[in-house]
């Protein structure tokens, strides 16, 4: 199992990628709101009951100065993946202060607002013991060939005097 | 009494300024080492305790994803002073990490590496409530005047031809 | 008495949540335009007479090369609060022309934009002598929690197949 | 297993963190150069092996403009881990490079040099299918916390007047 | 011969400027959409058989952690053009990725979203060995000029008491 | 006589600023459109016969790799005025390419988009031996305090209950 | 006659560049040390003294949040040049403190550490009137030339095989 | 005929790795110190005739305000090969400087302080209309491969009781 936490469902848009993808791949998940500066407590309890809560692998959104990822990583030895929001100064700051964790707390940071790709990390890390996940995983992936096929044959209808194909 | 926190003694070189200013004041203060990542049970318990220990401004120091200020400050109505140290891309992820941070839990950033600025805030927050404070702080900023006269006393030995003073 | 100081009123519109957020503390303000390039002598004299008119913390807001914080720090010994104005480059002119004070003078900088938490850390500064408005900020961070369990509401409605809340 | 992969044995004293990281935790794992650019074939046959070589994380190192974590993952299903190292611009362009890969194709991103936190994670996404290592990752981070403990037995010998502590 | 490579059709408004010019100078041209994440295998296949396929020069665009023109410059002897899409991070991140290939594979970048001048450049690389290709090349610099007349019959229209032109 | 110099017509609403003051001030001026890039002969004989046409000041303003101020500066001993134009990356890649000529050729660089203030500083350079002219500076920074004086009249409509002004 | 200003006696080895400059081209200067933040009540004295002092330009060097030129600029209608002092963050606080200025007041930005560039800067401004001193500008800029000969001739000795000059 | 420019001498042992990679590639090349801003007649000249001179690819290197490449590629339809210099703000400001070229003058931008890499351009642009140098540039690519396999070679001494390689 999954979960999902942001910071405030303002980030709803942005996150709810992930969430889709999870429910693509049949992975069971969960959605919450959490603050790391408003509910501090209820962050602590989130962190230190995912394992025995069946949760595998975390989501974390946050824009500005981020920090709930890293202050979950804190508390779990549960992978937590962390998504850069853009809020301000194009997510910059996000993006480092999640990346830049120090030595002994990473944070898997992905790109800005790269909630779907948040997803499919998730379900990558929970494929490792799971054959069936990681042929979906495989499968997934082959999938995406099928958008630049249709891409090229768009490309095919652009016309050009000089253009060859 | 103020409370000056860092991450790991490695910040103790920068973090020492405040240290000093606050000595100078003769404000009481302590100084400890606390991880919002690696111990983050004693920074709750930190937290939450210190105003009924006497604390009146925290004064915390982090570098790179510099979380420790706002993890404090999300769990006290003390204010907390940051100090963004560098320790990678100048000092940037840690400037960008303490001072964005969300509605509702401020943090007084001071400039990178800026602890003894800190200092002098934290004095200055005490001054509030503290006509002698208050008188040190207004001589303190007197003094720094001193140092501009005896630069100027310096420069008057710098000698050209076209120099006029 | 907390007093808010803005170099334009274009700037208004930011600096408005600083004034809700003391009003909501009952914490009595003022309003005023002042700019450190434009009318300096009129900052020179706000600032020299900062204390004898009762004011305890100052809040000043800039945009581009941020000049008013600072040049209002270096001339009184209240604490100065500087909210980094986004007006050029996403406000990182503004962010660094603020938080990078030299070595003697601090402005307690706060996030680009982040008037509502200038006016919060006002309050806390005031708070510490403030057993009463102590109690008020208290409150106030509980308050915060509130939204955080609205949001987990609002995200209990969104639906899919494989979520488990 | 998991493989570790840098561009030039001169990301080696960097990436050796990683190493000793999964040697504590009795992880076996190899260590291999491979070029995205210089040898794309190579990197081709180890990524679309990787599986049945029985890898179940890639941990890929590389500077500047950083393709070869984003370059393995788009051949394989395992988990990646990239790791921005320093070469230019103070690694800000290998950050940027590893972290920012378009929908699809996630790279964990850990933070700029962070190798050590790279092979934490690696060990964090194994553990998901394996409780002995599990209680490992969970003792490492126990672990941590001695670091503070001892710190703060250091900062104890700092000598000031006004220090409480 | 030369072939326009994207990664996404999305990229076409952008990219099709490179089409436009190569029109003009009626320079064969093919486009296609091949993604070095989603497709690598593509990319391998084109790019080994660019130069028999007589392809004399490859323009390739792409966003974010901008791989494809440095992927595909890893496996050709023909020079490769990047041009860094602007998806995110005003198009700093497809800059650096582009820009900061390491020693032994260069990418010719030019500016963001600078597709027009990657055409000009596809024009003059072919023109180092076509007289009336380069012909064509000084022709088009010329044409530039015009544009500035043009400008300059406008501004002659702006009325000004003391405007002397 | 000041001149005013644009890469191209599209500049024309930023730099039109810079006439409004020039007119303002009533010191003559003219406006053309030049190219680094695409006239540099136009450019270099604009440049070298600057000053026998009577010019005083040049006003250059370019976007992107802004060469247009340096290359003007380069061949003329008239002080020359940079304006970054913001076409890219916020302007700071026209900011950067005015602003740090190499040591030799200086160009006086305005923030960006700075017209008014080029326009401004010309007037302050011809003031130097023009007592009339410098009256009629002092006199427009006099003016700039009456805005000031309006902004605090708006201010003070401006109603809250704890408001004290 | 010109008057360098710098904040600290630190900034002295750059700004001396400047006075270098002015003593070759035999304009009176004088030099002096005046912090904008720690003896503001100087630099008001100065500022608006300069003109009846016979000042014609004023050269202000300040590091970080470097308020001096434009706290200087605010107070005179004499031209000021700023330079930005590379103390942290490569110079770039410093570089936006200074260039960024609002409407109104501008100040003449040169680059990072770029005194020997303000020197000439305030030399071509003083030439505006005086023929002689342009006589020296020019044969100034035609020195320049020389060091091109002479690395010219350097590189003749340079080497290769294939080097055919 | 390829010719390597550099704005000072001091830009040699970078930009002479180009002239190093020409030599070994067996091209003719010139090198020769040409500023855009002190001798911008040189560079007219030499732009104009470069064509009639034999000259089929220009490698220009600049720091700083590096205008130096994007001056050349306005006077002429060879191919300009850009080497952003390293000489502040780690080689940024070289970098927007010569890569942002507007349209209609594209530069071929390599890395900063890529020469080498600017050499192997400048080759593969002269292989376009020649067989024997392609032939090169593809040995040359099957060389990097070895440096790799050396590389394996060295790790393979690197001892842990974990590494299975």
């Amino acid at each position: 199992k999954v979960s999902i936490i942001m910071g405030s469902t303002s980030d709803l848009p942005v996150m709810e990628k992930a969430a889709k993808v999870l429910n693509d791949f049949k992975i069971p998940f969960e959605i919450n709101a959490l603050s790391a500066h408003r509910t501090p407590e209820q962050v602590e309890k989130f962190a230190k009951n995912a394992k025995e809560n069946g949760i595998q692998a975390i989501i974390a959104g946050a824009g500005m100065a981020a920090h709930l990822p890293g202050v979950i990583a804190a508390m779990t030895s549960i992978p937590v993946i962390g998504v850069p929001i853009k809020a301000s100064l194009d997510g910059m700051d996000a993006l480092l202060s999640i990346a830049q964790m120090p030595p002994g707390i990473p944070v898997a940071t992905v790109g800005i607002n790269g909630a779907m790709n948040a997803g499919i990390l998730a379900a990558q890390i929970l494929a490792v013991g799971d054959e069936n996940l990681q042929e979906a995983v495989i499968e997934f992936k082959e999938g995406l060939k099928e958008k630049i096929v249709k891409a090229n044959e768009e490309l095919s209808t652009v016309k050009y005097d000089y253009k060859t194909n």
